[in-house]
């Protein structure tokens, strides 16, 4: 299957993109110099910026004002770069994209500050949308992430997980950022409760399918790609639903429950990684992956037809396609 | 001199000080048992409530509406556990108010988490004041408070410090907040913008002579009354307003150097309070927070005359002779 390039998703939105792109590095010109710096180093290695690109996009059906969708563009970047910065310092992870975490860098108690002056700006930005509703919102869908953090942080190496909790997990800590993403688009445009509902649903059901995709490349993609080593999750103690699949198909010897005994860890994620890419557990979890990109897209047809809605098609075909 | 006891400052406002108490352990209340049991700690061992009352006191003068007010007042002490929180879990601090600190019994990264979560609880219960001016103030003193931590991490254990950046330091990590809280009513009551400024003014100055003192019973306190040994600040390579001092004092054999060179530290650090304690140091950083007890107060004469208005000149005076 043929899927678009991002930059190419993005078009209809790509000047207001730059220009969320270009508030998130003003934040980094503050009055400290070496703020500044670190600051800089988040903002540049920023990612695929999909959460500012949905709030764009879902507020282009109805009354798109930059005025306000270009802070909450920028705020939804913010927090999630925040929330970046603090799993890393609290997993202690050396690489993130293929560059060494802030953490690494300058230290887990810096990067806890630099996380909360983050979660700081973001917060400012947000209150430029002016709208109670929305600001509500984001800080709720804060707590929501944290909630699901902790969920993860406190069953970390513990094998009796069901599909169930992973689920509720990656609502918390994912689904729930991509929904505040497009929730918000729709309200900042002055968007019909239908069509905001349609968004919500299409954003919620996106996140599910973008953290399922996530925790497969986690065991099938390259380090060079993932710009961290294969089998990270595992390492860190995170059953995701390829892991949970595979203690179910092997539930006596299992590489997974080594590694999670600390017995000769990187032998068995290595041995975890060789099962699973061998087995049919990843085209299951692709057809899973797929069956939320499906509903998430289920109802966007009663929405206006114009270049975002292509272009929201375009991007939930990306994240089920993408490699990295 | 004799002063007040608080609960006798907080009288006029102590029916609505007990519901923000009683919000704040609502926050508690949430759908994880194990979140619900570490929140309730926090709660539980929440201190003099100064903050709130500030609020609410600052609320008094013109239209004291509890609907905003309440939230405000609950929020502001979110606020300052959340960077508690955080602070104990950069310094691996043990023990707070004479309890163990949440990164003891529960892991710094726990810690980090349940920061993260009281934050938003705070943006979340500030959401409900409605005044967009409050709420972005809010996020920026957050974003201030982050600042001055980060100026006093990355000072750690550095001798080369002035005057000057200690009470820049004070400024946003302590004064900003109470400057906030004062603010926020007096905003929230719709006072008129003169009143603003008087209270601003009188938040900020209460704020940096609090400070001052917190700094000198750091030395001159118990560990009994303190909840925490006496020294804590140099152990974490805190240069305050005394140490500066006895630095000035003694440029060349001087306790703190071999402190912060980890030379004796425990030794070091007994002779540095004992060379304090025995010098004029301690009435001259009383004398410093006198002066911003009086700064403070200098303008309140021009607000209406009310109990709230006694009530803040008790404060101030509470804030100076106080003993822990």
């Amino acid at each position: 299957m043929r899927f678009l390039e991002l930059s190419k998703i993005y078009e209809c939105i790509q000047a207001d993109l730059a220009k969320a792109r270009d508030n998130l590095k003003s934040i980094s010109r503050v009055d400290f110099p070496w703020l500044s710096e670190q600051l800089g180093y988040v903002v540049r290695s920023s990612g695929k910026v999909i959460r500012p690109a949905l709030t764009l996009l879902s507020g282009r059906f109805y009354n798109y004002d930059l005025k306000y969708l270009l802070p909450m563009a920028t705020a939804v970047e913010l927090m999630h770069t925040a929330t970046l910065v603090h799993d890393d310092a609290i997993d202690k992870s050396a690489v993130r994209r293929g560059k060494p975490t802030l953490n690494t860098l300058w230290g887990e108690e810096t990067s806890v500050l630099l996380g909360d002056y983050l979660f700081a700006k973001a917060g400012e930005t947000v209150s430029d949308t002016h709208s109670p509703r929305v600001i509500k919102l984001f800080s709720q869908t804060m707590a929501t992430i944290t909630s699901g953090e902790l969920s993860q942080l406190l069953g970390a190496f513990k094998l009796e997980q069901s599909q169930q909790q992973y689920f509720q997990r990656i609502s918390k800590k994912t689904a729930s950022l991509f929904s505040l993403a497009t929730v918000s688009g729709a309200i900042l445009s002055e968007a019909p409760e239908k069509a905001v509902k349609i968004l919500e649903e299409y954003g919620y059901n996106l996140g599910i399918a973008f953290q399922i995709v996530d925790d497969i490349l986690d065991f099938t993609g390259t380090e060079e790609k993932l710009g961290k080593p294969a089998g990270t999750d595992l390492a860190q103690g995170t059953l995701t639903l390829p892991a949970i699949f595979l203690l179910e198909r092997y539930p006596e010897d299992n590489p997974i429950k080594k590694v999670f005994e600390n017995k000769d860890k990187q032998k068995n994620i290595e041995r975890a990684i060789e099962l699973i890419r061998n087995s049919s557990i990843v085209q299951e979890c692709y057809g899973i992956a797929t069956e939320y990109r499906a509903k998430a897209c289920q109802n966007l047809n009663q929405l206006p037809e114009n270049p975002s809605r292509q272009a929201l098609t375009g991007l939930a075909d990306y994240i089920i396609n993408r490699k990295y």
